[in-house]
């Protein structure tokens, strides 16, 4: 392979684009989400690589592993690094501490083997409440207007979104509605991992009295992630599906859906 | 291992729903869009686990065989079938016929080696290239009335989003803007994945004279898939990614997007 220096991409870019609309055509300039993919690299070893918009790319690592169950505590982390040699700032490398044991078996769903066998719904729930860390703690009481508020507060701080039209947010509120944190990606599986990373990396968790909004649908992956960060309700401006529910269920999860225009759904109390 | 059986599950799963509005809770039933985890072996091995919504497996395992290069014709695979013992429709089992390599190196970005290295924007483009059977033929002239109408026909057979407000879909147009054929799923690559393998599966590919439509936003690697497809236009009712236009750009794909409310945008035309 030929040596050649990635150049670092940010989380816009711009392009040409022509307008159609009311029958006439007009050229102006645009402003895209970008879309890069990031190798995550665990001692050396590539575990995953995820189709990603550069930004946070060190807390999609540890958020990746950590909701994966690879690491469960800040301390096993040594450092996470770009990739120096040649330099690539789509190979984030995550090195652990002497000593630390990484349980490639945890990383069964993007590690492939020949050996695997029933992977199914059954399966993955088991693998969930293996890998959580503990059961959620109930879900704090909330009002109505509580979650009303929600969508237009994560909506005035989706500054990349604001400009493309095209990324996926998650956003972490205390129990009084402040936003603790917000964070944007083309992916929703990474959204939810560069906040989950960052509180990770910060020692905030678990989230346990915290509520995780997601711009778009919950999904059975989504729950997951938000249950090993403890977090005891997630809602979703868009569709929950059936094992999302399920999985929310079983832990004790509050899960809301179609969180918009003034209405919402409780899937899970 | 337990031995288990698996039921068949269908596409949609009802639930108990409390919707909330107007200041009142009312309690009701509600239908999900169905996730169930689907596992892909090819000659016994395991290559992909996908969350999908369950219907057209055996055209989601062939799509995505062929869309990553591992299958180039109908003629290469000997039979799909689900895993009899246990019985399990999570998993989905693909023979090649005798004597058909099995390139596994293809399956790299699904397959992790702790040998891989570089796989960046470039080394993706590069795949691509050498995975594409043939260059797109020129994208065929169409009216700014033929786009117009394209969203209302994709949503008037979306048979499930209209019950769960929760799927993707991807169809496919000829060139007089009839539908020629849709698929939905909760994961948008398995709709693409879906639709392109029932294609391949009729001996119907390279569709170079057809139009695809995807419900929601525009990604690289639905791009890629339907560069290998042979579709030489692609429409997206949501934002395109900053590595969908490259490689768009880069195949003479014509890429739309924000395909909606009488209006789009072209980034490749």
């Amino acid at each position: 392979m030929q040596r050649q220096d990635i150049k670092r991409a940010g989380s816009t870019t711009r392009a040409r684009v022509t307008t159609v609309a009311d029958g006439k055509s007009r050229a102006r300039e645009d402003v895209l989400a970008t879309e890069e993919p990031l190798e995550i690299r665990v001692n050396g070893h590539s575990v995953a690589v995820t189709m990603r918009t550069p930004g946070h790319d060190f807390e999609l690592a540890a958020g990746f592993l950590f909701t994966e169950g690879a690491v469960t505590s800040r301390d096993q982390i040594a450092q996470i690094r770009y990739c120096a040699d040649p330099q690539n700032y789509n190979i984030v490398t995550v090195d652990l501490r002497p000593g630390v044991a990484f349980d490639t078996a945890r990383m069964t769903r993007h590690v492939f083997t020949s050996s695997s066998c029933g992977i199914c719904g059954k399966a993955s729930l088991d693998q969930v409440r293996v890998t959580c860390p503990a059961v959620l703690v109930p879900p704090p009481p909330l009002s109505a207007d509580f979650y009303l508020k929600l969508p237009a507060a994560l909506q005035s701080e989706q500054a990349l979104f604001e400009k493309t039209g095209g990324l996926h947010a998650t956003a972490l509120f205390d129990t009084a509605g402040k936003l603790v944190m917000l964070r944007e990606d083309v992916g929703r599986h990474n959204a939810m991992d560069k906040l989950i990373g960052a509180r990770f990396l910060q020692n905030q968790l678990p989230a346990s009295n915290q509520v995780v909004l997601v711009s778009g649908r919950a999904s059975f992956e989504l729950v997951q992630k938000a249950v090993i960060a403890g977090i005891p309700v997630l809602a979703s401006v868009g569709a929950p599906s059936s094992l999302a529910v399920d999985l929310a269920r079983e832990f004790g999860m509050r899960l809301i859906g179609f969180l918009r225009d003034g209405r919402y759904n409780i899937y899970c109390p």
